[in-house]
């Protein structure tokens, strides 16, 4: 049904934004750090975690309630006493899902907060919400069978590649290599739900694609790569984009905008945060 | 039967203690670390690793002595003359279960007694109890069939990620984000074994759940994550709590716990400790 | 047919030259790292590293065209509009391949060229080519059925055990250890693609091995590791003949390759690489 | 057949004089560290390495030609050419692996030798023979089926995790928490190589036990257990041992053996150690 079509655009489109947001980000981060070695750590930096954290629980928060309430969902009913049955569970499962993430939100804002929690503690819960949604998806059985479950075992091969590479994060953060093998993960994700949501309930209508020809497996297993191909190629695209535009802010405004990050952050933040720090050993353990 | 769920109730109930008492205590070594660095291993810390390892020990011999010898046990008869065949192996599988667990405990206390064992075995011990117990649940086979497979196929992941984190703390000592994790999983198993009992053998009686609705799988699974959300609630409020008792406690105490600890704890302990501790290099490799 | 033993030749004989060159250029590099320790990344060795990016992205671009324009091939023509139905697939899926090796290619150049490109990249690209390929292997289904898969499965053996080892690699840059184990995998690949092609579709004709046999199976396993062993015999053949080629070149040569190295290589490299080190502290971490 | 009970009593009497071997020597390697920290790889130990590495080729040198040549054995005969078929592979089978373990042997005792080989090539050596026993045990299929099957699914939990353990010795080196996983595991293949013979073909005649009773697997899961927890018992009793010997021993005998050691030790072997450690940088990365 069409329902199931925005479903999937939704969720692709929350994967997407995170992407490409980090996709510009991450670049931008490395050259900035490479050319002032010192402040691994700006005040800008922090801010914007705070804002990422915050739209991140958001839209997770946007997420549950369109779940429950958007019009066949079960209103916050787990068990319909009139049939003596389970509800639809499938926006439950969206529901569970989306609180984990919601959780990464509240987690990542406070650790950046001038509350003194430990470092990796807001990567381990983003890579707990991927390792849940992970075993939501390949736990998932629907009535429709085997292409449905194909695609759903795509997903989770994105999905768990991308919680292995956020664990990592845990012990040695600030490794460009492992943000950009994030960034490419949740792209992939992203742009993933776009296509389940075409194959499986198209926009137009339709029974969607024909589950017994086992050429349309084959094909989306190759569809898959070819998804994995275009997130790297976005990513290139808005690395050398981000590069450009870094060189060009650099000539017109030099350092006014460390000035403004300075002038504008928490002078408390900055404290604990510096605190923070030294304590920071054991992430590179 | 009753007598099932009581079991899983202990079961629940000996990994529910071990879980809320790390909720406690790692989130107030956490904080004492930060206070004073330098005294990273202090002397009531390995006081508190002694009687938690005794602590252990008890639990899993007393487990040992109820399986066999509670009720409908094999009162340590492994094979029937009569019958000329097995007995019913199960109080059999929570024996060597618990077997492990108490040589957890053993090596826990012998590991900080004055004796020089190198660091890392309790953790080493505590991490095969771990993948032994996910090995006897992933290979159980019961009568009763695919309701009961899956809950223990959901407990084995709780299981082996504990295990996974543990084994990791044998080379990582003393990470913050390792050991909430590890409690998190705790906590997740104990009350994970509760749901088991109350689904499998509800105490006011009945048959338990309907093994052949599909709903109920997909509940449970969904209901596995809530109790990861459970746990992870648990753990921000005891840490809050213990931050703030903390916080309370040294305004009004100052150093005199400290103090108080050098002056009971074992002179010879010590000693090795300062010994052991140089050699403590591997644990960082 | 005589046309997929071709194919399985073609790609093996890609993975055998890539085998073969590591197999001669690692320990030479080795003995040199330990002949002088000082001059770590030689100016020499990062002409190689491009020249070898340059050569993989031209034979994978090869491989693109010939599995595309190649008498039974797809012609860039993914769905035919006669039969409504996919044309046949299994060019594309071996197109997808080479496309990553083309992109692992290609990040080589990229990253060894003046450009100040994160040092890991080009082992995550590497990586990447190679988990793609496993799980193209994984997923492929042709309508001949279990000797096929079995051979399939074995390879996938080697290309996953290859891609963790450079996966690995991102981090722990320049290990001795590691490069031969990637080495020995390529080895590996490529000889096993040959032995498909021989026993799928022997090159004398006739219909290949008989899948109903089970001996055929278990000597194919046993064959699989008897050409890991042969592998490694090579690379030690090939070890020693490096060593003593190496011997005999610095009693006749001395350091004049080296002051040619340094008199060649572009100075703006020189400058971009020196600048990138220091950065390198991720890659230990 | 006793011919079968013979060859798992020889495989298991070869994999537990290994662990019993090293349930002595590590502990004791770990003592002497202790004592005197500074010559971390004494000459000594280095003789020994030679000399285990050659009783492991000699050892699988006799094991290759028992499976053979012994009464039913193949004779090196692969393909029998008056029934067209394959002969019995298994022999085969526990030639190749053999063949790995020999390989292994040569690696350490080359790798201990006047020759600059990289630390780490012997460990490799050991997890590609564990390995490949791995892959040749999960793949191996007899007539006979589930019990075996299940049995064999044990042995590879065992075989796979000293793999690991041995793997991440490469990299971790003299960690003493890894040689006792990997002893362990050495202990716990050699005895369920014993339990396999006992339980397919009883030494004193007879069916084996019954495939048909799903309490034989259950127990078997359990008793698997067992005989790891007594290997760990072994392990203690072994390691107390040589703790009280070493004691005794340092009163009588001083530094004597030291000086033996130094005055037997080949003089190149010592020089071209002496020149290996400071390379030995990769594997602590």
């Amino acid at each position: 049904m069409p329902s199931s079509f925005i479903g999937n655009a939704l969720r692709g489109t929350f994967f997407l934004i995170f992407g490409l947001w980090w996709s510009v980000k991450y670049p931008l981060k490395y050259l900035r750090r490479k050319a002032n070695a010192d402040d691994a750590a700006s005040y800008g930096t922090q801010r914007l975690e705070v804002l990422e954290g915050t739209v991140k629980a958001f839209f997770a928060l946007a997420g549950i309630l369109a779940e429950q309430f958007a019009p066949p969902g079960p209103h916050m009913l787990l068990y319909s006493p009139e049939t003596h049955s389970w509800t639809d569970l499938t926006p439950w499962h969206y529901t569970t899902m989306y609180l984990f993430f919601l959780l990464s939100g509240v987690v990542e804002v406070v650790s950046h907060s001038p509350l003194k929690l430990p470092l990796g503690l807001d990567r381990l819960a983003l890579a707990i919400a991927l390792l849940i949604e992970g075993l939501l998806f390949c736990s998932h059985d629907y009535s429709e069978a085997a292409l449905d479950s194909h695609l759903r075992g795509l997903l989770a091969i994105g999905i768990f590649a991308g919680a292995l590479c956020t664990l990592l994060e845990v012990f040695i953060r600030d490794h460009f290599v492992l943000e950009l093998f994030r960034t490419s993960s949740f792209l992939l994700q992203g742009s993933w739900f776009w296509q389940m949501g075409f194959v499986l309930s198209p926009p137009w209508g339709g029974p969607g694609w024909d589950p017994t020809d086992r050429g349309n497996f084959v094909f989306l297993t190759m569809c898959f790569c070819w998804h994995y191909a275009g997130a790297l190629a976005v990513m290139a695209v808005n690395s050398v984009a981000s590069h450009c535009c870094n060189e060009s802010c650099q000539l017109k405004f030099g350092d006014i905008d460390v000035e403004l990050d300075c002038g504008l952050c928490i002078r408390k933040g900055k404290g604990s945060r510096g605190a923070l720090l030294p304590e920071g050993g054991p992430d590179d353990k």
